[in-house]
């Protein structure tokens, strides 16, 4: 095996050169001050469009936690010239899809439809943008919609460590509460709020639009320019975030009639910016990012075979997100597979990784790649993150030497770096009587 | 609205001609007897490749619920050359994905690689195909977390809902079972049982294999030659399906401290085969499969606003699929939802369809059809659907005709043929004191 995998790596290496040398996509600025970026695939008689717009549930005021979330879901829900029903059955007419998500740091709203019948789909696009009228019913229903999926999530064990683990890990702090707000915020949210959460944030100037497909950068340019017209830019206030502090070692226990208990240790991580994200990434992989041939999986799985699944994973926005571990164990086994997993990553800092790990880790990340940005859909998506995090036209082909220079000693430092196990916070939610955990 | 809908029907209409007029693939019948599906993709460096075995969990003998499934996810766990771990870190190695899948009907395989990699990636698919080894140790845990998954499942109520509606609709027939099986039938299964299963049905003259991306049927034959050399044929055992009987209405109720009631309505419904499937996909979009549009979601979502979402589907197989309604509303409201969804149904035997709602449904059909069938991804799995079915290689492009053809009386009569509102199987999950059903 050793051998077979340094032979290959070699000549992965040599064919390496990338297929695919033009950058991703053209970028303009309007002069409403979005940023358009196009990527030309002919063939496929559809186009992909994504706007992503640079504000989130992060942008929430204080005790108004949901209202990103709730303007989001409400935009397709009425226009000046569409009610929420016409609306959708135009679309479904087109054929076309529409979604609106709202993240923390970003809002996206993704359109597909085939190039036909791009100019009336993106007439209703701009409608929902520019003109939404957020009727008083359709918001007592999306609330109550809300606060109904709340009510059911709180049935699901791993979404309530989750939960558990985001307020605990980032008091006082956007990460630490919900897009979708609690039912004490979304209670007070009001049409006059979603209305001035709109105007202020969903504005050119603070929007990246890219489309994918059958349309070259000049259709697109023409068709904004007449689609959306009435779209003017506006001064989006900043936005101050609190730091986020580090975790101290601190186990927090929820009891639950189920038969899995569900683990999750944690920490601060990086942010996307941050120079070392592409060690950290494959010095991720090696420890629990990478499936079977993970640290994690051969000593908990393999070795213990306390769980079917442990991974590991940095989130890294714009802001520092969480190292998460995430496992699943019987109730009784649960501070066994904790301890065991703390004890993989002290000696991950202590060893760091092996030839092999590090070629195994750049291989998949490099191979696997490609794979993941192939369709008009993959790239919509890619281009306004690529804008989003500065990352240039040409980071997919970068990306190769990006992952394919981290060396053993860089993979050693960021576990040392970026690791903390005396710091990771521990949420567990199972039977705490079979845990052994006692009742809080 | 109405005759904006008129005249845009009209226009799509005039643009309907197929943009693709070729079919959508070549095919050979091999000299092992395996159908090979080849749609030559170019562009995008990348295969992908999905097998299709014509025999799943509807061929586990009695008493051994969850054997063809058991054989499926064992398939990747060891070949006589590659221990399960080492087979993970290879293909991880080279950036592809395999994946093996069992329904009721059919078993899936499924190889996505950079063509680049394509002989390796292929040469590791050889031996899990023909030469696993399904070692015992492996077969044992498998054992256990299909069986933890299960149990986790029971915790959730929708899951439970279908289990229960299935049961009942399908007695002593193979979609009234898991594919997964149940703990008492795995318990069980034998290694000796798993390799009889695959030696008896994994074999390419009851194989369908489908290839889309950058190769073309030439090089596919050629390496299928190569890589696959020592795959034989061997009689296939006819399997006898039991007649599906015709369900009477019946209410299940199951007790669950949930928070919203999970029902599902249904009764039996029409094979793939059936030369109304067209017309019943019309209707049966108009009635409950077409979101906002629908019949029931104008009802029981708009106007009573006791669900948020209401839908109906024909699952449509090589035997007859079931018929069914799904929602989920406030335990208090379930039996409301019950006779409201009902009514729905009654009245649309009664009415018929609008000219405006079919033609809604033929424009949503024929325009989001292309839209699903995009990527390589969509076409290796649409391939063999295709074949399976005896649908031709053409149906892509005869798809319009078909869906565009139906009739407002063809969708009259179906409803009239297809809808038994007096025979509706009703499964409740919910708090039945809350929702005024008593207790069992």
């Amino acid at each position: 095996m050793k051998a077979y995998v340094t032979l290959s790596f070699a000549l992965l290496l040599c064919s390496a050169a990338p297929a695919q040398a033009a950058p991703l996509g053209t970028r303009t600025v309007l002069d409403n001050g979005a940023t358009l970026l196009v990527a030309e695939r002919p063939g496929i008689p559809m186009v992909v469009m994504t706007i992503l717009l640079k504000t989130g549930a992060a942008a929430d005021p204080d005790g108004k936690a949901g209202l990103a979330n709730l303007t989001a879901v409400l935009l397709t829900r009425g226009t000046k010239k569409h009610s929420a029903q016409a609306l959708a059955e135009e679309l479904d007419f087109l054929g076309a899809s529409l979604a609106v998500d709202a993240d923390h740091e970003t809002t996206t709203i993704s359109l597909t439809t085939l190039t036909k019948n791009l100019e009336p789909a993106l007439g209703l696009l701009s409608e929902v943008l520019i003109s939404p009228t957020f009727p008083v019913p359709e918001l007592e229903r999306k609330r109550k919609e809300i606060e109904g999926g709340l009510r059911s999530h709180e049935e699901d064990p791993g979404w309530v460590a989750h939960k558990a683990f985001v307020e605990k890990l980032y008091p006082h702090h956007p990460f630490g509460r919900l897009v979708e707000g609690q039912p004490t915020t979304l209670d007070t949210l009001t049409q006059a709020e979603v209305k001035k959460f709109h105007q202020t944030y969903y504005r050119p100037n603070n929007a990246i639009i890219a489309l994918a497909g059958e349309i070259s950068q000049e259709q697109a340019v023409n068709l904004l320019r007449t689609q959306f017209a009435g779209w003017q830019p506006a001064a989006i206030p900043p936005l101050v975030w609190p730091d986020s502090r580090q975790s101290s070692a601190e186990r927090v226990t929820l009891d639950r009639k189920v038969s899995q208990a569900n683990v999750i240790l944690g920490h601060a991580g990086i942010a996307r910016a941050n120079p070392d994200y592409y060690t950290v990434q494959v010095m991720n992989y090696i420890l629990g990012g990478g499936g079977f041939g993970s640290r994690l999986m051969d000593k908990i799985r393999e070795e213990l075979a306390l769980v079917y699944s442990v991974s590991s994973s940095f989130v890294a926005r714009k802001h520092p997100g969480p190292f998460i571990v995430g496992l699943q164990t019987k109730n009784a086994s649960a501070t066994q597979a904790v301890e065991e997993s703390v004890q993989v990553i002290r000696r991950f800092i202590e060893q760091g990784a092996s030839k092999e790990e590090l070629a195994a880790a750049q291989a998949y990340l490099i191979n696997s790649f490609p794979l993941r940005l192939v369709s008009n859909r993959d790239v919509a998506a890619l281009l306004p993150v690529m804008e989003f995090y500065e990352l240039g036209l040409d980071y997919p082909d970068r990306y190769p030497d990006l992952i394919g220079q981290v060396t053993l000693e860089q993979v050693h430092n960021a576990a040392k770096t970026y690791l903390h196990p005396d710091q990771l916070l521990q949420v567990v939610v199972a039977d705490l009587a079979e845990a052994g955990l006692g009742k809080q």
